[in-house]
């Protein structure tokens, strides 16, 4: 059997920080009529898709800091991207920083349908980075000040003819995070990133950043025996070089598709959902193989290993 | 700082059904003795080191299946390696079929330091494979037949100036058992594998496997940053082709040094454990970005997606 679902992958280059939602929304709408023109019926963007990584700059002032921040979607400056979904029969994954009506501020992305409907929503859960000023840095990662951990665990939405789960940036590092998602029945998990080229605390790594960004989501994909889509902001912006390496990855971990520019690119597959079934019905069976009677530590509060 | 220790890989090719086991250990020796002139302290050899794969074939005599096991460690048999350890001062790493006591039996791995005393034991939880007689396979994987899961958990060892923790070949492939190694503080995983280049339910995978087997461990080094030590039973062994690619990987996911053959060689590397703090004091830094509140499903018995 198949269950086809041709998507894309919209890479995006960098966002200037005076760039206005209303000229971001436009590119995001120019590649989703590109993908949606080659037969796509979802596009993934990436993370914080809406405006530059404001988590590089120490900021304090409330205003200056909401003001990147969506307090509804869609709003006036995003329907349009909803209204060009439901034009073109395409949906859509996009991150954004939402600013909830309590007042939290949360590392967001939905899914939306090709009707542009909002399916489904996660909030982000491995936040990276510290909440604290630390000068040294030649920037800054303050997700831990700017935004608060994600409350909706690892939820996983019926659409697109499949199950899908979202992950966004870091989270995709952590091999508990696609684990929850492919126990909750996910067959593809998408995701957008904003990884940083130079990574402050250990430069003498920075050259393995595609390394491991690959790495971590290829044995993501084998692992749980699902597809998994990672889609980056990417290229240099307000200084800071950002990696691309957008890629759409089979159930085996092998890389179908993968972006070759560092800036705004569509990328197109058509995935085989049920492929699923090769690796987990097989060598990832979970009901086989799993031993989670042996697994206790893994969901221990408060245990850290000694160092 | 650094914490050096000199270690070397011991991969093996083919061990005949009618290779007996003085034969075997003289090879073992052999082994551990070139691995010491260049300076190893430590020597890992495979899974089931000491006979061949004995789990594809469907046997029902006990007395036949009881002779590929062993009853104590060192016996007779086994005792010229220990010897040579404490000879050499080279510890070693061992993979063998242990007959417990009590009548159970296990596929388990052992930790010899350098006077040749065993410091650590550890009992495979991760059985792949089946436990009924399916002929329509060329060749049976039948360890959960012959084998009972470990029941040792996921021990760490004080040995060698470090902390180190074992798993046994298809325990590399779960992504919870680094994790658990890494929560007790391991900084070095060592282990073993027989891996059958066929995979007789999903044969369109069988020129993935190389792929496979370094994706799980590099991503197991990384995501935890610790040492993976694996080491193969490789070559065609009774008509049934094991793949080989043993290797030392860091703790930023890169193979350090790796086998180029089949058969029996040795592949030197001196590692420093110190390393580990480069990747687990910072981007897995497990008290600072870790979510095990999040992660209930992961210990939950019995729960299974639908497919």
């Amino acid at each position: 059997m198949t269950r086809l679902l041709p998507l894309a992958t919209a890479q995006l280059g960098p966002i200037a920080r005076d760039e206005a939602r209303p000229a971001v929304v436009r590119r995001l709408i120019a590649l989703l009529e590109e993908a949606a023109s080659r037969g796509a019926g979802l596009v993934i963007f990436p993370e914080l898709a809406l405006t530059t990584f404001f988590p590089r700059w120490w900021m304090e002032d409330p205003a200056e800091i909401d003001a990147f921040f969506e307090t509804e979607m869609p709003s006036a400056e995003t329907r349009p991207l909803f209204e060009a979904a439901a034009r073109l029969g395409c949906g859509f994954h996009l991150g954004y920083a939402e600013l909830a009506p309590d007042g939290r501020h949360f590392n967001t992305a939905i899914l939306v349908d090709r009707d542009g409907r909002i399916v489904g929503k996660y909030r982000k859960i491995h936040l990276p980075g510290h909440a604290d000023h630390q000068p040294w840095r030649p920037f800054q990662h303050l997700e831990k000040r700017y935004f608060q951990p994600g409350d909706l665990g690892f939820p996983v939405f019926e659409a697109f003819g499949g199950r899908i789960g979202m992950l966004i940036c870091n989270d995709r590092r952590w091999p508990e995070a696609y684990r929850m998602l492919a126990l909750a029945g996910a067959e593809l998990i998408v995701l957008g990133y904003n990884t940083p080229r130079h990574y402050p605390p250990v430069p003498e790594h920075d050259h393995l950043q595609d390394f491991h960004n690959h790495l971590c989501m290829q044995a993501g994909a084998y692992q749980n025996g699902c597809w998994v889509v990672g889609v980056a902001k990417a290229g240099v912006e307000e200084g800071c070089e950002l990696i691309a390496g957008s890629c759409v990855i089979a159930p085996t971990g092998e890389i179908r598709a993968r972006a070759t520019t560092a800036g705004d690119e569509v990328v197109f597959a058509e995935i085989d959902l049920d492929r699923v079934r090769e690796i987990r019905a097989h060598i990832f069976d979970f009901a086989q193989h799993r031993r989670p009677e042996t697994y206790g530590l893994l969901t221990e509060a408060g245990f850290h290993p000694t160092m």
